[in-house]
């Protein structure tokens, strides 16, 4: 189950850089490339000629040149032309929004009709000075709404990352859910605490001292169709925690983009975006290598729990206070997708 | 087609002490561990909450944590607690007895209510100073029944294991199954033999002249679900035999126990029981390599069989009087499975 | 969708000169051996004891013995023996005619009684002095008349093979393609061109001038099942191209067997023949490697292409006249297929 009249994160520009790619978004199987003027396209990878996969092929005056016999496709789908062939009658392909923006390749898998760019979401992190971003991408074998859970109920940090994001308070501090229009918030305040290794580590890179007790906030934001911001960071102690002063705060935005590749398998765009230091390029690299590590332990989870699933599919999971993110997320999404079958039907 | 209201080995006691064990038993997926007082506990590998693998988790204070968001399982099945949850109405997952003995962690897979320890058999080789054991597991991809066929059948070692323990006068000395209440007996006794390679070297570190000719016996024992022991060994011939004097002869128990994972796979605990110098646990470690590498042999012939078996179900195969052993112990199993699903019904 | 009446390239003969080969062959597991005098024979590779894989066994006087409990098969498909059993009332097995010839193993899956090894295709470069013969074979996972396609249409070799056979001057030319009774026959023909990298190399190694301009050529020729010879070469320009005089041309055949193996598999013998300098070994294998290289570039593209097939089973494909070779193999294939279906019912 997944919105298919929407931007989701298809790619990062280095995947097509060099050659076109090939890669499956909501049971799409799509050729990504980078056309004239450098400009990014996207069509169906699907040769009309006889079926070789376009993304296999090469780029030539902006045009994709399929591989297998040299059909060149326009970024409509339409073919533009074929070594001794009349193509006026060749049957076109499905061509796709594209978009690149933020420092991501954005795709709308749906009606192409429907596509307007404005839709995507704006990211500040992304175009200010004040800030600096990585991150990197993992491919997940289970549906992509089980890493929505994951990131919209924080207290898992306490058992998969016990030993650099996760800490005890977490789990004892309340929870709390609730929607902004179409904005899922689902935050959590804990105060006077220690900050946990990751968070201690960001603090020395400020100039702080990771010693000091902190007040620590976690704020996630899901907004269709499957994009989670969470503000993180920790301020010393009684200075006004999310609000208080640069000065005494390490303020940071974990960015996940989850992009669905079938009903059970998902491409998962993760990173950071930090409020400090943003020109400590090999800061951003620690960091960066860090939160890939974190991020790799909670993949065995899913998979097992995708595993469980589906052999239980007639199972009833609970759903507690702290499920209360993952489960609004749900129920928008659900509503959503009944909405746009509605508009097919 | 298995017994679910029956004792299987489910694991060997070195497989759950630094972590808990997640393992598929007659298609019902169990997370295996150390309870309190090291008690050895088994539950469903199903969280409760959103359907994590608890085999994931760790134990705390002799109960299984999960490891996705901190639920406490009972070796019951009963949640225990959670942070900052009431767990009173939590839905129970299944628990199944589980007992340790003679080395092994044995499951009750089906009905716990219907299980009893002393129906686990007596193993008289692993409680005695006289004997010394050592073993493994193999994991195949086929039906646990062809796993029984072949060790009831020992015919096969003349052409899966010629250069170790086959012989040629296997083939040509007949064989004898018959029936003691539940348990399945097929024998085969060879006289004025030479000793075969692995019994050679068996004799020589039993002090023994490995170039004298011998008797040698193979006593197969299948008794219900799918355990199955055989006594093996030779003696200096013309002195009896298997009832020989223990100095003119040497003589072991090879431990065979089957438990299904699923119709088309299964988990194979193999062993030697040696009743001469269990001291000697050098000689123990030698005994277990080279049977170790003797039962791989079966592996590749096993599973190929299998693919056969799939690919030709209609296909009905011989049943000789090589055979019989195999084919009874199929006979009992499934009038065994019949009354478990009548009384089920 | 293939022709089973009929003869197909099973394997090469050393692939069975030291233990038996088990090798599917349109939907049939067949084992195939050296039997007496070094004959070669083929069975089901199904034990009629137990199932077993009968080419796990070995050979014994000119015998398939299987390697579970030594049964022992003729070449008929019925036992010969086996150790303490009468085997007058086993089942027999399907045997398979097979002949060696032309330095390939050759099979017919089918009707064994319709078998005649007249209808093996004459293969001059393969039994004269004149020749030289160097080749390998691949397994790829697309329907086989995906290879039929590929071969029957070079136009691919520009597009797969730019830096070796390919050029654009094959795009430029027309193709022809026209019938002579059950040989589809499409040619290419280009003239006074520089020869491509491949082609330039073996006129080096003729003593020839590679930077002259030639006339090249390209005949493929299908039969029925799915062989493939190409004549394929250069001359120097001017001088009658393929009639051209020995002196002034390289010229070669290129082989290709192509075995279904399921419908969606294959098995593919490829090689060279070529007609110049027989005797320079050293050349036939920088020739293999070379063309090994070559051919080893069209299996991802092939498999890729299976792939979208197989998500787009209704999608229709585009007939081009560069298709016309594959497409008119592929109705005689059909023709070929219904008769054999109306003369079983
Ligand atoms: S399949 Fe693309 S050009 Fe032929
Ligand atoms: S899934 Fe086990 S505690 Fe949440
Ligand atoms: S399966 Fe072949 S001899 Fe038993």
């Amino acid at each position: 189950m997944y919105l298919k009249n929407t931007w989701y994160v298809a790619c990062t520009p280095d995947e097509i850089n060099d050659k076109p790619l090939g890669r499956q978004i909501c049971g799409e199987r799509i050729a990504f490339y980078r056309g004239s003027n450098n400009q990014v396209a996207a069509v169906e990878d699907f040769c009309p000629h006889r079926g070789a996969a376009l993304s296999l092929g090469f780029v030539q005056n902006g045009n994709l040149v399929c591989g297998y016999h040299g059909l060149t496709m326009g970024c409509d789908g339409k073919t533009v032309s074929m070594p001794m062939q009349r193509v006026g009658g060749f049957p076109c392909i499905k061509s796709y929004p594209v978009v690149e923006q933020y420092g991501f390749i954005w795709v709308w898998p749906g009606d192409a009709a429907l596509a307007n760019p404005a839709l995507i979401p704006h990211l500040e992190w992304a175009v200010s000075d004040e800030w600096a971003y990585g991150g990197g991408m993992y491919h997940l074998n289970c549906d992509y709404r089980l890493m929505i859970d994951n990131l919209m109920d924080l207290t898992h940090e306490t058992y998969v990352h016990p030993e650099s994001i996760g800490q005890t308070e977490i789990d004892e501090s309340p929870v709390n859910t609730h929607l902004e229009g179409e904005t899922v918030v689902t935050s959590r305040f804990m105060e006077g605490i220690q900050a946990p290794p990751f968070l201690a580590n960001a603090m020395r890179a400020n100039g702080l001292d990771p010693e000091k007790p902190v007040d620590r906030w976690q704020i996630s934001r899901f907004t269709p169709p499957s994009h989670i911001l969470i503000n993180v960071g920790v301020a010393y102690a009684g200075h006004g925690g999310f609000d208080a002063d640069p000065a005494v705060k390490v303020s940071a935005v974990v960015v996940d983009f989850i992009t669905p590749e079938t009903e059970t398998s998902h491409w998962y765009f993760w990173g950071m975006a930090r409020h400090f230091k943003p020109n400590d390029t090999e800061l951003t690299e620690r960091i960066r290598k860090n939160q890939g590590e974190i991020f790799a332990q909670d993949l065995g989870v899913l998979e097992a729990q995708q595993q469980n699933l589906s052999n239980h599919p007639d199972r009833r999971l609970l759903m507690l206070n702290i499920d209360s993110g993952g489960v609004q997320a749900r129920r928008m999404i659900e509503r959503l997708v009944q909405e746009e079958q509605k508009e097919l039907a």
